[in-house]
């Protein structure tokens, strides 16, 4: 668990007066990581930092060479076309950049002047995905999505009897992890329509979102050994917003026995910020299991993760059809809930990922899993918004939906904020959904 | 579908004497490319291709620069530390150099004298993993597989009604692929003992193999591009072994609802050698539905996969166990079957996963799943093998298994052969079983 330190002290201010300005999500108390150039400049993409509304250039600044130590060294990596080698030196350089970054930027620097020039406003930018994601691995921590999904494809026995034993997860697809803006095409793929004796292919009907947090892992294991929960944030480089785009008329018919496929490669969205878990640490809150509940097998349960293994992050999704957008009705919050509410934490599943040896590497990507709250209202897709398509929503355009439709664009956004902390955000995770190609 | 040409010519013989033994693996027919470099020489590794008990050295050759054109651009890119971006290259590219390997390795070749310098003697070699493996996914393409395994899971309903139509998949984890040769530590895990009222973390009692076939994937497609059955083939560069390791009492606790993780990810051993899919050609074979079944939808049928779609590959796997390698026992085979049998074509694996837009990447890696054969004694797996454990194995040390114990070495072998052909061999994939570490 990380501590509190001078990159948490709210009473700092910046130099760059966005990073002042009430309510926005990248104060001088975050600083997130991103990988970024000048859009359309053809230039080599480099890390950035958030600063305000604008992106301090890492490429250029490792040019400067204005810190030592550590600090340096975690400066040479993010000059690099992807943070893995920036993650995989974990949080000790992390942590020392971010003090240098959190003092550079800080008013009353003296670097101000030579680091004025170095500064590109984020709506100038365009992102990568902030990792080569070596292997995307989605888990099913909300025990509120997991009930609500299980009833919808299994009513007689919602909740199977492992799952509140074991970090439920599957592995997904790492080549088709995006990066906030860049859109897809609808999906095909084989559909049973019910009473029908043999699938169609078509393109899939029942296209849905899924609000969920990311994990950028940092520092790698070996092949063989496994990480302890004391020991596994160690492993976490920080978190992002991630979509899981998924198409629910292909789940059905492919799931059995082996889980989702094509319902879910064609497209994982991620947001370009990610937030060190050291700017998180603010935000750390126990981590409850309610009264009359097992409590987890030994491996994954310490008084650490009980005290304050939950992270308070507060997540949205919204949704702007094409006709919203196009008569400027503003986008239409449709999810709200809290990464606090999961069943399992981050540390958790990153241990449990390991017990049996599988190696991480710096830059594997996690999803946590839909995180839905346990109120129907906080449901973190239109599958359990719509009770599978059965309870259509309105829109303020006066359009309904069950699921998404062609030109619709999702924006899924996250922050954390807490009375005498300086409230930090995730930035957002927008696609919009294009027309399927013609067969 | 990739013709024949002077690469496949059985009255080719080659000045590498070993090429020309009858019932070798690597005649100059073959071919197959890996990663190598001469064993604890710290040299950096490189590709080679075998050549009878040779490797002959492809970065010391492309130094020698004795090809043009398209060879010689294949040839360069064989000096790289993993063969991606040769496999990129496409089929030109690859049949360009196995032609001209072939000219230079075949008796009377005026370069013998310069390459004789460059072949290292596959005893004294060690390899990576052909690729940088982006994304693994593992297919489960044997219908004799599939309704002995669901019989086991679920005796009431052992083939799910999308078998038939669905080539399912699951992607599995790339960071833990390894090499044969590489030993693996007998995964610990979560496991719901009979009867038990709580699961427990224990060592897998009811470790496994898997007789698979590795596909490894050439061309890239563009995310949201759908790959034609008729031109799936052209996405392939070649095929290999592969062990599927596999901890049944984790799989039967974890699987539901969304497939295998921690079951399958602690490992998976892949042979060094990658056989083209040029020097496949005359082993090619009809894909016959029996009759009555279903044919496959229009994406999946044409009359160019019904010819020829299939592959005539036999496969078996041996065990030698500690005692029966300490006491000179020969090792046993337990497996015998064969990739003809399979439900499914590479082909269609392809144009599956791709019919959603899912984009795949030179050096993505499939595997067929488990191969086995209509009898029980093709069975790929030990849990088909063994009834699930209830009918243990007698080896010939006198030694009975149901599942994989410590100091089990597990060797997996495939061939084609055919009347007026030269046999060619896939070499091994080999690895053994280490205890598991203490808690």
């Amino acid at each position: 668990m990380t501590g509190l330190n001078a990159t948490h002290d709210p009473a700092h201010r910046s130099w760059v007066s966005s990073a002042n300005a009430p309510g926005g999500d990248f104060p001088l108390q975050n600083l997130p990581f991103a990988i970024f150039r000048r859009a359309g400049s053809g230039e080599s993409f480099r890390g950035g930092v958030a600063i305000g509304d604008q992106v301090l250039d890492l490429g250029a600044l490792h040019a400067l060479a204005p810190f030592a130590g550590l600090a340096a060294e975690a400066l040479a990596a993010c000059a690099a076309p992807a943070l893995n080698a920036f993650m995989a030196q974990g949080h000790e350089a992390a942590s020392a950049l971010r003090a240098a970054l959190s003092a550079a930027l800080r008013t009353g620097s003296t670097l101000e002047p030579g680091l004025r020039g170095l500064l590109v406003p984020q709506a100038a930018a365009e992102y990568q995905v902030p990792a080569d994601v070596g292997d995307f691995t989605d888990f099913y921590s909300s025990i509120h999505h997991a009930t609500a999904v299980g009833r919808l494809f299994r009513p007689d026995n919602p909740l199977l009897p492992n799952y509140k034993w074991v970090p439920i997860a599957y592995h997904g697809r790492a080549s088709s992890v995006r990066v906030s803006g860049e859109d897809f095409v609808r999906p095909r793929g084989q559909v049973m329509p019910a009473g029908a004796e043999r699938p169609e292919l078509a393109a899939t009907r029942r296209l849905d979102y899924e609000l969920e947090v990311g994990v950028f892992v940092g520092r790698a294991n070996a092949p063989g050994e496994n990480v302890p929960l004391a020991q596994a944030e160690g492993h976490v480089f920080g978190l992002c917003l991630l979509n899981d785009w998924s198409a629910r008329d292909l789940q059905a018919w492919e799931y059995q026995p082996l889980g989702p496929f094509l319902a879910k490669n064609f497209a994982t969205t991620v947001s370009p910020w990610v937030v060190s878990l050291e700017a998180l640490a603010p935000f750390r809150a126990p981590w409850v299991r309610p009264a009359g509940e097992p409590p987890p097998l030994a491996y994954l349960d310490d008084a650490t993760a009980r005290a304050a293994g939950a992270i308070d992050i507060q997540l949205e999704a919204w949704l702007a059809s094409a006709r919203m957008r196009a008569s400027g009705v503003p986008a239409q919050r449709l999810s709200h809930s809290t990464f606090r509410d999961s069943w399992w934490t981050v540390a958790q599943m990153l241990t449990h990922h390991t017990v049996n040896g599988c190696n991480l590497k710096a830059g594997d990507l996690f999803g946590t899993g839909t995180q839905s709250g346990p109120q129907p209202s906080e449901a973190g897709s239109l599958l359990e918004l719509t009770a599978g398509g059965r309870q259509p929503l309105t829109l303020a355009s006066g359009e309904t939906r069950t699921f998404l439709e062609d030109g619709d664009r999702v924006t899924l956004r996250g922050w954390c904020e807490r009375a005498g902390c300086v409230r930090i955000g995730f930035g957002e995770a927008v696609a919009t959904v294009l027309p399927a190609a013609p067969p």
